[in-house]
Protein backbone atom coordinates (compact mmCIF):
# COMPACT_ATOMS: atom_id res chain seq x y z
CA UNK A 1 0.00 0.00 0.00
CA UNK A 2 2.78 2.35 1.11
CA UNK A 3 4.72 1.36 -2.74
CA UNK A 4 1.27 2.25 -4.46
CA UNK A 5 0.51 5.49 -3.22
CA UNK A 6 4.53 6.62 -3.39
CA UNK A 7 4.03 5.67 -6.76
CA UNK A 8 0.76 7.39 -7.47
CA UNK A 9 2.45 10.72 -5.67
CA UNK A 10 5.34 10.67 -8.15
CA UNK A 11 2.77 10.58 -11.42
CA UNK A 12 0.73 13.17 -9.46
CA UNK A 13 3.48 15.34 -9.23
CA UNK A 14 5.68 14.39 -12.76
CA UNK A 15 1.93 14.41 -14.52
CA UNK A 16 1.67 18.51 -12.93
CA UNK A 17 5.59 18.97 -14.14
CA UNK A 18 5.01 17.76 -17.97
CA UNK A 19 1.63 19.55 -18.08
CA UNK A 20 3.74 22.89 -17.06
CA UNK A 21 6.41 22.44 -18.36
CA UNK A 22 6.55 19.76 -21.05
CA UNK A 23 8.42 15.97 -20.76
CA UNK A 24 11.35 17.48 -22.64
CA UNK A 25 12.04 20.15 -20.14
CA UNK A 26 11.33 18.17 -17.09
CA UNK A 27 14.07 15.91 -14.96
CA UNK A 28 13.23 12.96 -12.98
CA UNK A 29 15.88 15.20 -10.57
CA UNK A 30 13.04 18.17 -11.13
CA UNK A 31 10.06 15.37 -10.10
CA UNK A 32 12.29 14.50 -7.32
CA UNK A 33 12.71 17.92 -6.38
CA UNK A 34 9.42 18.53 -6.28
CA UNK A 35 8.43 15.33 -3.90
CA UNK A 36 11.34 16.78 -1.41
CA UNK A 37 13.39 13.41 -1.89
CA UNK A 38 16.45 13.02 -3.59
CA UNK A 39 16.72 11.75 -7.23
CA UNK A 40 18.30 8.68 -6.13
CA UNK A 41 15.89 7.30 -4.04
CA UNK A 42 12.78 8.25 -6.49
CA UNK A 43 14.94 5.55 -8.93
CA UNK A 44 13.83 2.72 -6.23
CA UNK A 45 9.93 3.52 -7.32
CA UNK A 46 10.54 3.94 -11.06
CA UNK A 47 12.78 3.07 -13.75
CA UNK A 48 12.99 6.23 -15.91
CA UNK A 49 11.02 9.40 -16.80
CA UNK A 50 9.54 7.65 -20.11
CA UNK A 51 8.04 5.05 -16.98
CA UNK A 52 6.24 7.98 -15.81
CA UNK A 53 5.14 9.22 -18.25
CA UNK A 54 4.23 5.56 -19.87
CA UNK A 55 2.22 5.26 -16.66
CA UNK A 56 0.47 8.95 -17.00
CA UNK A 57 -1.00 7.73 -20.29
CA UNK A 58 -1.45 4.39 -19.93
CA UNK A 59 -3.80 5.53 -16.50
CA UNK A 60 -5.78 8.64 -18.55
CA UNK A 61 -6.43 6.42 -21.88
CA UNK A 62 -7.90 3.63 -19.48
CA UNK A 63 -9.92 6.00 -17.98
CA UNK A 64 -10.74 7.21 -21.23
CA UNK A 65 -11.86 4.10 -22.56
CA UNK A 66 -14.03 3.10 -19.12
CA UNK A 67 -15.95 6.58 -19.37
CA UNK A 68 -16.68 5.82 -22.90
CA UNK A 69 -18.15 2.46 -22.39
CA UNK A 70 -20.05 3.00 -19.26
CA UNK A 71 -21.25 6.41 -21.46
CA UNK A 72 -22.26 4.46 -24.83
CA UNK A 73 -24.20 1.82 -21.99
CA UNK A 74 -26.16 4.47 -20.49
CA UNK A 75 -27.25 6.69 -23.30
CA UNK A 76 -28.51 3.51 -24.73
CA UNK A 77 -30.74 2.35 -21.53
CA UNK A 78 -31.98 5.95 -21.60
CA UNK A 79 -32.44 6.30 -25.30
CA UNK A 80 -32.07 3.07 -27.23
CA UNK A 81 -30.91 4.26 -30.94
CA UNK A 82 -30.66 7.48 -30.85
CA UNK A 83 -27.81 9.27 -32.38
CA UNK A 84 -28.11 12.06 -30.49
CA UNK A 85 -28.08 10.75 -26.94
CA UNK A 86 -25.05 8.54 -27.76
CA UNK A 87 -22.86 11.41 -29.58
CA UNK A 88 -24.00 14.00 -26.58
CA UNK A 89 -22.92 10.98 -23.79
CA UNK A 90 -19.52 10.02 -25.42
CA UNK A 91 -18.94 14.03 -25.56
CA UNK A 92 -20.05 14.24 -22.34
CA UNK A 93 -17.68 11.80 -20.82
CA UNK A 94 -14.61 13.14 -22.67
CA UNK A 95 -15.26 16.37 -21.33
CA UNK A 96 -15.37 14.69 -17.60
CA UNK A 97 -12.02 12.87 -17.61
CA UNK A 98 -10.44 16.08 -19.18
CA UNK A 99 -11.44 18.11 -16.87
CA UNK A 100 -11.68 15.11 -13.93
CA UNK A 101 -7.42 15.34 -13.92
CA UNK A 102 -6.46 18.27 -15.93
CA UNK A 103 -2.21 17.44 -15.52
CA UNK A 104 -2.96 13.65 -16.02
CA UNK A 105 -5.43 14.66 -19.44
CA UNK A 106 -2.97 17.07 -20.55
CA UNK A 107 0.02 15.31 -20.50
CA UNK A 108 -2.07 12.52 -22.21
CA UNK A 109 -3.28 14.69 -24.69
CA UNK A 110 0.04 16.54 -25.20
CA UNK A 111 2.98 14.36 -24.91
CA UNK A 112 2.04 10.87 -25.76
CA UNK A 113 4.43 11.75 -28.90
CA UNK A 114 7.50 11.65 -26.10
CA UNK A 115 7.13 8.18 -25.82
CA UNK A 116 9.45 5.30 -26.98
CA UNK A 117 8.08 4.03 -30.37
CA UNK A 118 6.75 0.67 -29.37
CA UNK A 119 4.62 2.33 -26.17
CA UNK A 120 3.71 5.42 -28.66
CA UNK A 121 2.66 2.97 -31.26
CA UNK A 122 0.42 1.37 -28.45
CA UNK A 123 -1.00 4.32 -27.60
CA UNK A 124 -1.56 5.28 -31.14
CA UNK A 125 -3.58 1.71 -31.56
CA UNK A 126 -5.95 3.01 -28.60
CA UNK A 127 -6.44 6.48 -29.72
CA UNK A 128 -7.90 5.21 -33.02
CA UNK A 129 -10.10 2.50 -31.11
CA UNK A 130 -11.21 4.77 -29.48
CA UNK A 131 -11.67 7.63 -32.05
CA UNK A 132 -13.70 4.67 -34.04
CA UNK A 133 -16.05 4.56 -31.48
CA UNK A 134 -16.79 8.12 -32.22
CA UNK A 135 -17.37 8.08 -35.61
CA UNK A 136 -19.35 4.27 -36.13
CA UNK A 137 -21.91 6.26 -33.98
CA UNK A 138 -22.02 9.30 -36.01
CA UNK A 139 -22.11 6.74 -39.37
CA UNK A 140 -24.71 5.14 -37.75
CA UNK A 141 -26.57 8.41 -37.93
CA UNK A 142 -26.26 9.27 -40.62
CA UNK A 143 -27.56 6.27 -42.02
CA UNK A 144 -30.78 6.65 -40.39
CA UNK A 145 -30.97 10.59 -41.45
CA UNK A 146 -30.18 11.68 -37.58
CA UNK A 147 -27.23 13.94 -38.65
CA UNK A 148 -26.16 14.88 -41.95
CA UNK A 149 -23.92 13.91 -44.41
CA UNK A 150 -20.75 14.38 -43.76
CA UNK A 151 -17.00 12.32 -43.92
CA UNK A 152 -17.27 10.79 -40.95
CA UNK A 153 -13.44 10.36 -40.24
CA UNK A 154 -13.54 14.04 -41.06
CA UNK A 155 -16.24 14.56 -38.29
CA UNK A 156 -15.12 12.27 -35.76
CA UNK A 157 -11.55 13.58 -35.83
CA UNK A 158 -12.37 17.18 -35.62
CA UNK A 159 -14.79 16.39 -32.99
CA UNK A 160 -12.38 14.89 -30.41
CA UNK A 161 -9.69 17.74 -31.57
CA UNK A 162 -12.12 20.06 -30.62
CA UNK A 163 -12.56 18.57 -27.66
CA UNK A 164 -9.11 17.49 -26.64
CA UNK A 165 -8.57 21.26 -26.99
CA UNK A 166 -10.57 21.54 -23.55
CA UNK A 167 -7.04 20.13 -21.88
CA UNK A 168 -5.08 23.32 -22.78
CA UNK A 169 -7.78 26.23 -21.72
CA UNK A 170 -9.47 24.65 -19.20
CA UNK A 171 -9.11 26.29 -16.24
CA UNK A 172 -10.93 24.68 -12.51
CA UNK A 173 -11.04 28.33 -11.26
CA UNK A 174 -12.21 29.72 -14.43
CA UNK A 175 -15.40 31.48 -15.83
CA UNK A 176 -17.19 28.31 -17.14
CA UNK A 177 -17.85 24.84 -14.57
CA UNK A 178 -16.64 21.72 -16.45
CA UNK A 179 -19.99 20.53 -16.44
CA UNK A 180 -21.35 24.08 -18.34
CA UNK A 181 -18.36 23.75 -21.03
CA UNK A 182 -19.68 20.22 -21.33
CA UNK A 183 -23.18 21.60 -22.05
CA UNK A 184 -21.55 23.95 -24.70
CA UNK A 185 -19.59 21.20 -26.39
CA UNK A 186 -22.47 18.92 -26.71
CA UNK A 187 -24.69 21.81 -28.32
CA UNK A 188 -21.83 22.78 -30.77
CA UNK A 189 -21.20 18.86 -31.55
CA UNK A 190 -24.93 18.03 -32.43
CA UNK A 191 -24.80 21.25 -34.45
CA UNK A 192 -22.50 20.44 -36.34
CA UNK A 193 -23.58 16.61 -36.57
CA UNK A 194 -26.97 17.13 -37.18
CA UNK A 195 -26.26 20.38 -39.80
CA UNK A 196 -29.25 22.89 -41.09
CA UNK A 197 -32.10 20.35 -41.54
CA UNK B 1 22.50 33.50 -50.41
CA UNK B 2 24.64 30.27 -49.55
CA UNK B 3 23.95 31.01 -45.82
CA UNK B 4 20.55 31.79 -45.93
CA UNK B 5 19.68 28.16 -48.03
CA UNK B 6 21.67 26.31 -45.61
CA UNK B 7 20.09 27.53 -42.46
CA UNK B 8 16.72 26.80 -44.43
CA UNK B 9 18.09 23.07 -45.07
CA UNK B 10 18.54 23.21 -41.57
CA UNK B 11 15.10 24.05 -40.15
CA UNK B 12 13.11 21.51 -43.21
CA UNK B 13 15.23 18.73 -41.64
CA UNK B 14 14.84 19.58 -38.19
CA UNK B 15 11.03 19.92 -39.16
CA UNK B 16 10.47 16.57 -40.43
CA UNK B 17 12.79 15.39 -37.30
CA UNK B 18 10.56 16.83 -34.70
CA UNK B 19 7.42 15.90 -35.97
CA UNK B 20 8.14 12.09 -36.77
CA UNK B 21 9.84 11.71 -33.30
CA UNK B 22 9.19 14.72 -31.58
CA UNK B 23 11.63 17.76 -30.14
CA UNK B 24 12.88 15.89 -26.91
CA UNK B 25 13.86 12.93 -28.76
CA UNK B 26 15.55 15.01 -31.26
CA UNK B 27 19.52 15.79 -30.95
CA UNK B 28 21.35 17.93 -32.75
CA UNK B 29 23.65 15.51 -33.79
CA UNK B 30 20.03 13.89 -35.43
CA UNK B 31 19.44 17.19 -37.43
CA UNK B 32 23.23 16.66 -38.44
CA UNK B 33 23.65 13.27 -39.60
CA UNK B 34 20.50 13.65 -41.56
CA UNK B 35 22.29 16.54 -43.47
CA UNK B 36 25.26 14.24 -43.32
CA UNK B 37 27.21 16.80 -41.86
CA UNK B 38 29.49 16.95 -38.45
CA UNK B 39 27.26 18.24 -35.12
CA UNK B 40 29.91 20.54 -35.01
CA UNK B 41 29.53 22.18 -38.09
CA UNK B 42 25.88 22.87 -37.56
CA UNK B 43 26.42 25.05 -34.76
CA UNK B 44 28.17 27.83 -37.42
CA UNK B 45 24.50 28.30 -38.54
CA UNK B 46 22.25 27.80 -35.39
CA UNK B 47 23.90 28.28 -31.70
CA UNK B 48 21.34 25.28 -30.30
CA UNK B 49 18.51 22.82 -30.54
CA UNK B 50 16.04 25.31 -29.19
CA UNK B 51 16.95 28.36 -31.79
CA UNK B 52 15.78 26.34 -34.13
CA UNK B 53 12.61 24.92 -33.09
CA UNK B 54 12.26 29.26 -32.42
CA UNK B 55 12.72 29.78 -36.37
CA UNK B 56 10.26 27.18 -37.04
CA UNK B 57 7.75 28.32 -34.82
CA UNK B 58 8.02 32.12 -35.81
CA UNK B 59 7.64 31.83 -39.48
CA UNK B 60 4.40 28.97 -38.92
CA UNK B 61 3.48 32.09 -36.72
CA UNK B 62 3.43 34.39 -39.47
CA UNK B 63 2.62 32.25 -42.29
CA UNK B 64 -0.72 31.90 -40.58
CA UNK B 65 -0.93 35.42 -39.49
CA UNK B 66 -0.14 36.41 -43.06
CA UNK B 67 -2.56 33.94 -44.56
CA UNK B 68 -5.69 34.69 -42.09
CA UNK B 69 -5.00 38.66 -42.96
CA UNK B 70 -5.41 37.49 -47.04
CA UNK B 71 -8.35 35.74 -46.25
CA UNK B 72 -10.54 38.49 -44.16
CA UNK B 73 -9.24 41.19 -47.14
CA UNK B 74 -10.68 38.56 -49.64
CA UNK B 75 -13.70 37.64 -47.92
CA UNK B 76 -14.39 41.40 -47.02
CA UNK B 77 -13.83 42.60 -50.99
CA UNK B 78 -15.93 39.53 -52.23
CA UNK B 79 -18.85 39.43 -49.75
CA UNK B 80 -18.75 42.64 -47.44
CA UNK B 81 -19.66 42.13 -43.59
CA UNK B 82 -21.35 38.57 -44.71
CA UNK B 83 -19.68 36.17 -41.40
CA UNK B 84 -19.96 32.99 -43.26
CA UNK B 85 -18.05 33.84 -45.62
CA UNK B 86 -15.31 35.45 -43.79
CA UNK B 87 -15.29 32.16 -41.18
CA UNK B 88 -15.22 30.04 -44.18
CA UNK B 89 -12.02 32.13 -45.72
CA UNK B 90 -10.30 32.18 -42.48
CA UNK B 91 -10.90 28.07 -42.21
CA UNK B 92 -9.70 27.46 -45.49
CA UNK B 93 -6.71 29.88 -44.76
CA UNK B 94 -5.65 27.88 -41.91
CA UNK B 95 -5.95 24.31 -43.75
CA UNK B 96 -3.94 25.93 -46.22
CA UNK B 97 -0.87 26.73 -44.19
CA UNK B 98 -1.24 23.41 -42.05
CA UNK B 99 -1.16 21.02 -45.36
CA UNK B 100 0.73 23.59 -47.30
CA UNK B 101 3.78 22.67 -44.77
CA UNK B 102 2.78 19.88 -42.75
CA UNK B 103 6.01 19.27 -41.13
CA UNK B 104 6.28 22.47 -40.17
CA UNK B 105 2.65 23.17 -39.16
CA UNK B 106 2.83 20.06 -36.91
CA UNK B 107 6.04 21.40 -35.08
CA UNK B 108 3.73 24.67 -34.59
CA UNK B 109 1.04 22.60 -33.09
CA UNK B 110 2.49 20.20 -31.29
CA UNK B 111 6.28 21.30 -29.98
CA UNK B 112 5.71 25.13 -29.03
CA UNK B 113 5.78 24.19 -25.35
CA UNK B 114 8.44 22.84 -25.52
CA UNK B 115 10.18 26.46 -26.07
CA UNK B 116 11.97 28.49 -23.44
CA UNK B 117 9.77 30.70 -21.13
CA UNK B 118 9.76 33.96 -22.91
CA UNK B 119 9.59 32.59 -26.75
CA UNK B 120 6.73 30.12 -25.19
CA UNK B 121 5.23 33.47 -23.86
CA UNK B 122 5.44 35.28 -26.84
CA UNK B 123 3.90 32.53 -29.02
CA UNK B 124 1.02 31.78 -27.03
CA UNK B 125 -0.21 35.89 -26.95
CA UNK B 126 0.29 35.29 -31.11
CA UNK B 127 -1.56 32.44 -30.68
CA UNK B 128 -4.15 34.39 -28.51
CA UNK B 129 -4.25 37.09 -31.13
CA UNK B 130 -4.81 34.83 -33.85
CA UNK B 131 -7.81 33.18 -32.17
CA UNK B 132 -9.20 36.45 -31.37
CA UNK B 133 -9.82 37.11 -35.28
CA UNK B 134 -12.10 33.77 -35.16
CA UNK B 135 -13.51 34.90 -32.07
CA UNK B 136 -14.47 38.26 -33.28
CA UNK B 137 -15.97 36.78 -36.55
CA UNK B 138 -17.98 34.70 -34.77
CA UNK B 139 -19.30 37.44 -32.10
CA UNK B 140 -20.00 39.73 -34.91
CA UNK B 141 -21.81 36.58 -36.94
CA UNK B 142 -23.79 36.50 -34.23
CA UNK B 143 -24.51 39.63 -33.56
CA UNK B 144 -25.83 40.00 -36.92
CA UNK B 145 -27.81 36.80 -36.35
CA UNK B 146 -26.18 34.80 -39.02
CA UNK B 147 -25.15 32.56 -36.27
CA UNK B 148 -26.55 30.87 -33.43
CA UNK B 149 -26.19 31.90 -30.04
CA UNK B 150 -23.32 30.18 -28.39
CA UNK B 151 -20.16 31.04 -26.06
CA UNK B 152 -18.18 32.62 -28.96
CA UNK B 153 -14.83 32.14 -26.48
CA UNK B 154 -15.68 27.91 -26.72
CA UNK B 155 -17.05 27.81 -30.49
CA UNK B 156 -13.49 29.90 -31.58
CA UNK B 157 -11.19 27.20 -29.30
CA UNK B 158 -13.18 24.39 -30.04
CA UNK B 159 -12.84 25.29 -33.94
CA UNK B 160 -9.48 26.37 -33.94
CA UNK B 161 -8.61 22.79 -32.22
CA UNK B 162 -10.28 20.86 -34.33
CA UNK B 163 -8.67 22.23 -37.47
CA UNK B 164 -5.46 22.28 -35.72
CA UNK B 165 -6.32 18.41 -35.85
CA UNK B 166 -5.17 18.37 -39.27
CA UNK B 167 -1.92 18.49 -38.78
CA UNK B 168 -1.63 15.22 -37.11
CA UNK B 169 -3.50 13.26 -39.45
CA UNK B 170 -2.90 14.55 -42.62
CA UNK B 171 -1.25 13.03 -45.07
CA UNK B 172 -0.67 14.67 -48.88
CA UNK B 173 -0.52 11.06 -50.37
CA UNK B 174 -4.34 10.25 -48.06
CA UNK B 175 -7.49 9.55 -49.50
CA UNK B 176 -8.67 13.35 -49.46
CA UNK B 177 -7.54 16.49 -50.97
CA UNK B 178 -6.00 19.54 -49.00
CA UNK B 179 -8.93 21.44 -50.45
CA UNK B 180 -11.38 18.34 -49.99
CA UNK B 181 -10.63 18.49 -46.62
CA UNK B 182 -10.74 22.11 -46.43
CA UNK B 183 -14.38 22.01 -47.99
CA UNK B 184 -15.58 19.59 -45.19
CA UNK B 185 -13.93 21.57 -42.16
CA UNK B 186 -15.39 24.92 -43.84
CA UNK B 187 -19.07 22.69 -44.19
CA UNK B 188 -18.80 21.54 -40.64
CA UNK B 189 -17.72 24.73 -38.76
CA UNK B 190 -20.61 26.75 -40.79
CA UNK B 191 -22.94 24.34 -39.23
CA UNK B 192 -21.72 24.32 -36.15
CA UNK B 193 -21.65 28.03 -35.94
CA UNK B 194 -25.12 28.28 -38.08
CA UNK B 195 -26.89 25.99 -35.85
CA UNK B 196 -30.27 24.74 -36.16
CA UNK B 197 -32.29 27.72 -37.62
Amino acid sequence: MVEISRRQAIEDVASDLFREHGYAATSIRDIARALSVQGASLYAHVTSKEDVLWAIVDRAASRFEAAADRAGREAEARRPGDSAEAVAALVRAHVEVLTGDVDEAGVFVHEWRALGEERRAAILARRDAYETRFRRRIEAGIAVGAFDMTDPAIASTALLSALNGVATWYDPDGRLTAERIADHLVDLALRMLEGRA
